[in-house]
């Protein structure tokens, strides 16, 4: 798929303008940094999907100083997560929020970190999906590969962005066909149990906060008190440090 | 060095007999779940810092709704957790809270996130400490081993508790002589890449929430809204869980 049949395909599928431009953004922004897998064949993915609600809008359900709770109401968590960050970026917390929503599927977490910390907040992102990993000595798949996303912003304009998915691969590269579905495993080799455990946290984490039956996101924005990226960026001496390009 | 041993020369270090007893209920608990690099061979390391102030007290400078600042005034990290968790256990946030500290040493994360848990909260804890974990690829040490601790209540009685530190090995394996200093690089082996990116990202948050020149703690308590642990350890079908002894 070439970039400019970008929007024209989510059209068809029934987005409006704004969402589509959204959709096409995040896609675009991952084809661009490499991360194919939340890319443009995403879109593919999407025309195969059943029960895509196009005009479904996600509310926010809670609102208080320190907590939000979101509701998707069936609309995709790329555009759930959208409305959460503007909304973060509209009216950002006096000190921390952490907002909960139900959403599914919620791309390239780094994407949404990177747009808070662009705009001078903290943030740490999880989110969960399909149970795909198992316990590296063997069992069921208890946990999605639940990536992490951590966003710091920089007054030299580059802010720090993390964003570690606990998969070997993403379930993206297994979709496009860049990955084998038995790599789908926890990261790490010999000490894989470590990144086992730490989808299994988090999907602990975001099933008790969240809720509900179907996957969702954890999301802690918080303004900084520092801006510890310069000077750990000019102790890196070169060194790429994440997010960086 | 015995059990019956802590508390007596933690006394002989000058610490009072309530810090005496928490600073030994941790060593041992970390010995009874085998992480000996944040047990009794810590008494031996604390006899050899120089500048404990074992008198100094913890003191909560901020005190919001979803926001608390603690200040160390150069109380050991273990007693600043101490004192930071009993406060929330205490008065537990409505939905959620950030609490940020500078603290130092902190020991072993899951011990803290464990106590949040079994008092029904969930946590989210990271640390930093001295920079040990260089890129995988070479440069400086540029990130702490900055473990991530997750721990949710469980209404079984048994909560998960996944206590992951970056570092291949932990600094006090290397102190006590279990680990060699080479191996305190990033876990993952060919992915070690995305252990740094993660440690990297926390020092990163913690720098920036808690500020200043030394090292912190980071801590989200929120009350859960479900109760999945349960679930998953059935789903798990006698596979172990994080934090399950």
């Amino acid at each position: 798929m070439r970039p400019e049949e970008a929007v024209p395909r989510l059209r068809a599928l029934g987005f409006g303008e704004a969402d589509a431009a959204t959709l096409a953004d995040h896609f675009l922004d991952a084809e661009r940094r490499g991360s194919l897998g939340h890319g443009l064949s995403r879109i593919e993915w999407l025309e195969g999907l059943d029960g895509i609600d196009p005009r479904a809008r996600p509310t926010r359900a809670v609102r208080e100083p320190g907590y939000e709770r979101w509701t998707s109401n069936g609309a995709l968590g790329y555009l759930t997560l959208a409305a959460i960050v503007a909304a973060q970026l509209l009216d950002p917390p006096e000190r921390a929020r952490l907002v909960v929503a139900d959403a599914f599927p919620t791309g390239a977490l780094g994407y949404w970190a990177r747009k808070l910390a662009d705009g001078g907040l903290v943030a740490a992102l999880t989110a969960t999906s399909p149970p795909r990993l198992a316990h590296p000595e063997g069992g069921p798949r208890l946990a999605g590969t639940n990536p992490l996303a951590l966003g710091v912003p920089s007054s030299d304009g580059r802010p720090l962005v993390a964003d570690v998915s606990m998969g070997k691969v993403t379930h993206g590269d297994v979709l496009r066909g860049a990955a084998r579905e038995e790599d789908l495993v926890p990261f790490g080799g010999e000490q894989a149990h470590k990144a086992f455990a730490l989808a299994v946290g988090l999907q602990a984490v975001v099933d008790a906060l969240v809720g509900g039956e179907g996957y969702g996101a954890v999301l802690l924005v918080a303004r900084p008190d520092a801006d510890p990226v310069p000077g750990l960026r000019g102790r890196a001496a070169g060194v790429r440090l994440p997010g960086d390009r």
